[in-house]
């Protein structure tokens, strides 16, 4: 593959004519070859234009068109992982073995829609028969299904430049629905979204598919990503990052002519609930543990820990000494970009001046301009429950002990917290009772609940739910990761006496696809 | 039951102390008694506080205790029937059969609602088991479920009083979605809406619920709608009605502080497209059924077909001619409130002013101040195609013979419209290939397709779909009739490594609640 500072319009190579854009390198603090140019609203225009066309062929496509075009893309993936990983190990500063881990994790999640576009459990296909003789008027044939929204638009992500990237949950889930990607490349990684993109683009031409499928966009500054979410045949917009950027995109989509859905996943703090009898036993290995996830990938994970909460106690004095322990010998390491890394020593700042907050640990210094020192913060729960700002997300190795004087101080700081992607409980069978208390508010505050696992990973597979509600996403009703990802990108259409030779496959009498469907209230593949 | 012009928070009766609110008699010009308080912001806070207090218990409630609840509010809502029909025909100017038809489609709907309680599938249980020998690293065990978004507030619509108001699609689905209601009368129904309030309260009490799943609230303005939908505690907005309306209440939604899901549904044209030859067999009988549908509740429906689409050839003119001759000989009928007749009237005038309109037929005038006069335009395609504002909603007995001179005009139209709740085609054998053309432009444009029917009838099953793209609704992803409105007030849930006991019943290993469950990639009664 070659790297050529070029957007992928369709099938054209387009340099833009807006403010060049390089890549940079965080570790060496310097800028990095090719330039890109900037692409802006005229670039937007014609991809969108080219997606609306590529729809109405691409949506009506036969599911195993669809699940081998998928999966064509994981192994141009596979193919271009040497080249992929050199240049974003050049952008990010991230180690080889975690970058190839992501495209593996991609290819692994492309592969994952591929079979569930062959399932087909997404179209919901569901038929009610006719009852010409019900009492009180004749019941016509109704039928329903779920098809594509319209093209999507999809922000790559900078965290996990190549996993929550170009060819990432977002861009695989709204494929798999149907739906043409106009993308965004993320501006701190633009050669590895190029990269990815030609892997993606190949794909189309191989697949026959019509070039407007895919486009990858690349620009510094808003103008790109407002007129992205701005486009009128742009008709949902997929989204990670922060609060602040998620929140103005998905504004901006609301204040559209035409409002659109926008997906933002956003922040989330991740709190580990410690209950006593699993403290009394294992607070020293819960503590080194705990430390190992917070500094793991410099804390920029979406699920990295940023709280725990314990009870004063058994094990309480062995849990706060492992902490500041494991945390002192934490080696800085570099983050993503001169950004995130500002925003992080700022969010330490104003973390460090909260009222009852004490800095008990801190990393080893760090010798990179961009290295980001862990940081360990003890609080009182009160304080918590009086001034929840304490507990807002900070992008980093950063993490804040909530010191409880009893398990009800605990759950009202539960009852206080905003949403979150994950609630993680560590908990031995002498607990089941404190823990069951807790699981109905778990429950309305994440999207996720986790017993007794310190893990970064979001697996892929049909019952993941990456999500919550607000501000962990916009839109507590959807994932980013897991099967249903593609619930957000899907509308149901019904159809009324419709005759068997117009209905679409997926509704007509014969069952073509062999679909599981809801049959007059039951599920049957029939 | 006894009607009082109190607000019903929760079991308490509340007289609003804003200002006074009194119906009003379309057919008479009059207003009826009794007064009712107007409530505002301190109502809505009272409502919605007790609304979130019940949620913790009621989100949990067993499935057979809540559709038992259903069936309860089923049942007092028959047995309220007499009276609550008896004021609505005054405050409505509706006839009473059609009332009483109302009563019964609620009763029908809440008890679907109830069997959709029962069957589960709007859980979407699924589970993923654990793989530990995994290679790349053990797989944990995975669970997801759906659980309600929290406290729904729910605006009745006008033009429906019983069927989409208070006991509504709406407050059906919320609450069997496990989600209390803050619901707002509509202020030209609050009589209608008391009584119905208090056959839902009376069965909150008698299935021995928390009081706050349920309350009613009654005010004149904006203020009390205003402060429903900014209440921090409420968790999501149902609302049937205008685009101006819809659109306010949505804009309003996103700029909380809390975005939250505003679900709209506001306005649709349901053009029906005549094929050449069902035209050339059928012109007349199309033409005098169509007039029919028209006019049938003074064109008030969500259904009402605003449009019909021809080509000109074999029995155009009769089609023409007949529209005509059946326009002209429509009754004038008494509207639902001045608002809409004015609002009507204004609409006529705008259509009458627009680029290539005629006016072709007008019905009978009538008597009353607010009855609604029929009315029928024609234009050109080219003229549709050209300024797409000509083919807008007008509420109320008034269509549009759209005029093409070819099959490819109309298929013009067809790409050029707005989104619609539903497309109707009316086709015989010989049009099966040119309908086949048209159906992946319907199925974009649509929530429902329909062939060969006149009916207002939105059938609540399975596989109803009732919503569309914008206009039609705000998020074509979701639909106000059937049961997947369910989907509106569900977000997912997903339990990782959580130990049996303390896994919601719907979730737990020996599938206590008999659900169908997708288990490991497939659908299973275990």
């Amino acid at each position: 593959m070659r790297l050529t500072g070029h957007m992928l319009i369709g099938a054209a190579d387009v340099f833009g004519g807006g403010a060049e854009l390089r890549a940079f390198n965080p570790a060496t603090d310097a800028t990095i070859d090719p330039p890109f140019g900037g692409g802006g609203a005229n670039e937007v225009d014609r991809a969108a234009r080219l997606a609306a066309e590529a729809f109405e062929i691409y949506s009506g496509s036969a599911p195993e068109a669809r699940a081998l075009f998928l999966e064509r893309i994981a192994a141009n993936l596979e193919a271009g992982a040497p080249e992929i990983v050199e240049r974003c190990m050049l952008e990010t500063g991230l180690p080889r073995p975690r970058l190839e881990g992501e495209v593996s994790w991609t290819a692994g999640q492309l592969r994952l829609f591929a079979d569930v576009v062959r399932r087909g459990l997404w179209r919901t296909a569901t038929l009610v028969s006719a009852d010409p003789d019900r009492a009180g008027g004749a019941r016509p044939d109704m039928r329903m299904h779920k098809v594509a929204l319209g093209p999507v638009g999809v922000f790559g992500a900078s965290n996990f430049p190549i996993l929550y990237s170009v060819a990432g949950g977002d861009t695989a889930s709204a494929l798999a629905a149907g739906a043409p990607v106009v993308c965004r490349a993320h501006p701190s990684h633009p050669g590895t979204s190029e990269l990815v993109g030609r892997a993606i683009r190949d794909a189309v031409a191989e697949a026959g598919l019509p070039e407007g499928v895919f486009s990858l966009l690349t620009g510094a500054g808003h103008e790109l990503g407002e007129a992205l979410v701005d486009h009128p045949e742009i008709k949902a917009i997929a989204f990670t990052g922060s609060e602040a950027g998620g929140m103005a995109i998905y504004r901006r989509g609301q204040q559209r002519a035409e409002p659109i859905p926008v997906f933002a996943e956003m922040a989330s703090v991740n709190p580990h609930f410690l209950l006593p009898a699993a403290q009394a036993a294992r607070a020293d290995t819960f503590a080194t543990r705990f430390v190992e996830q917070m500094v793991a990938g410099v804390g920029q994970m979406c699920l990295k820990p940023g709280i725990v909460l314990a009870i004063e106690g058994e094990g309480f004095d062995v849990l706060r000494a492992t902490l500041v322990e494991r945390l002192a010998s934490a080696a800085a390491q570099t983050m993503l970009s001169p950004d995130i890394h500002g925003n992080y020593e700022r969010g330490v700042g104003r973390t460090r001046e909260a009222a009852g907050v004490t800095e008990i640990a801190r990393g080893l210094r760090g010798e990179g301009r961009f290295d980001g020192e862990a940081l360990l913060f003890e609080v009182d729960a009160r304080a918590v429950i009086a001034d929840l700002r304490v507990a807002e997300e900070v992008f980093g190795p950063m993490a804040l002990l909530v010191r409880c004087s009893s398990f009800n101080e605990m759950r009202e700081v539960a009852r206080h917290l905003r949403g979150q992607l994950s609630i993680v409980v560590h908990l031995d069978d002498a607990d089941l009772d404190l823990a069951r208390a807790l699981m109905p508010i778990f429950e309305r505050k994440t999207g996720r609940v986790i017993a007794n696992s310190f893990s970064n990973v979001v697996e892929i597979c049909d019952a993941q739910i990456h999500g919550g509600p607000f501000p962990a996403t916009t839109d507590p009703r959807f994932t980013s990761v897991g099967s249903s990802a593609i619930d957000r990108f899907l509308r149901p259409v019904a159809y009324q006496g419709v005759p068997d030779s117009l209905l679409p496959p997926a509704l007509q009498d014969g069952n073509p696809l062999g679909l599981w469907r809801v049959r007059d209230g039951r599920p049957a593949q029939v």
